[in-house]
């Protein structure tokens, strides 16, 4: 979508902090209210200007969070990595640690999420919901298992578990050789884990 | 040993607040030179106190660490409940677990320590190395294996990436079930994953 018109934006159209205001209404919404919880209406509301605006600066909701957050990257894609031709736990492992080393030059790198996460409960919880809404709804497993739900939500709890532990050796910790190996040696050794958690016997 | 008398002291040897000087003191070194470049008797020279004093508020060097950096309990006992009768990981997950959960009651619940290790990575690199020292050196799979030693640091590694996500979940991101779980339940979960990193193939 282009820019709308001037005309329809409401209050403060063009002002050059807008997309901070924006940014500011979101995490004190999301943080408030939680991940489901927080519409992007809300947000306009709350930052006093048209949702069409909100629309122009952020592409959706995922990606209004992020920005929010300070998340580097969307975890969906690191999920479809892994189950591309058959859930692998190896690629997982892989693309997760990846995707957290190219962060790793942003101001988004690892630590700076655990500290907001640390610091704010709320903030906890509305990433949780977020990590929830982009991969636990599609987690393997799920496919005509509806009755086996609650071991679902182990099986997630875990392969989360495991993945978090790891990023948080490798770059808050730096406990060697985790902080330093190559993403497909350290996915080699935390493969297995991630196997038995989402497909194996875990009970 | 008890307290010593007066004159041996140096200064400030009944101040009130002597013993959070000491505290402070430590903290600053420990960050400074992290925890194997600290002597007590630098602490106690930072504090401005006698050394004697030091060792009347705190047993050794591991209890003041604790008490400076706020550690709740001590890992070795964890490490050594787990050994007993043969390595168990299960036994090493659950034991775990309980101590952070009675931890959870005090000031020094998992969430203040990771914001502290999340802060700095001198404190970071302080505790990594204190955890070091008192479990690490101790670590199944030692004895006679000499030439293992890099394996031996991928196994620890791993074991800790395991149990630091399952208390950031737990704990921080408060996600279910691993939130809510009996800590035998967990155990079951989770000990296999630690008996293949401490004992198994991961290569």
């Amino acid at each position: 979508m282009g820019r709308p018109p001037v005309s329809a934006l409401g209050r403060r159209p063009g002002h050059p902090e807008t997309r901070a205001e924006i940014l500011e209404a979101a995490r004190a919404l999301f943080a408030a209210d939680g991940y489901e919880g927080t519409s992007l209406r809300a947000i306009a509301r709350l930052a006093g200007v048209d949702p069409a605006l909100v629309h122009h600066y952020f592409a959706d909701k995922p990606a209004l969070f992020m920005a929010a957050m300070r998340l580097p990257f969307d975890p969906r894609p690191v999920q479809e990595y892994g189950e591309t031709g058959g859930f692998s736990g190896a690629r997982v492992v892989q693309r997760f640690i990846e995707m957290w080393d190219e962060a790793q030059a942003s101001e988004t790198a690892f630590v700076t999420v655990a500290q907001a996460v640390c610091a704010s409960p709320a903030v906890a919880d509305a990433v949780r919901e977020f990590v929830g809404e982009r991969i636990f709804r599609h987690a393997p497993g799920d496919a005509g298992r509806a009755q086996a739900a609650p071991l679902a939500m182990e099986r997630r709890a875990l392969i989360s578990s495991q993945l978090i532990g790891l990023a948080w050796s490798r770059y808050v910790m730096r406990l060697e050789p985790v902080a330093s190996a190559e993403p497909t040696l350290i996915a080699g050794w935390v493969g297995p884990t991630i196997d038995r958690y989402a497909v194996g016997e875990i009970d």
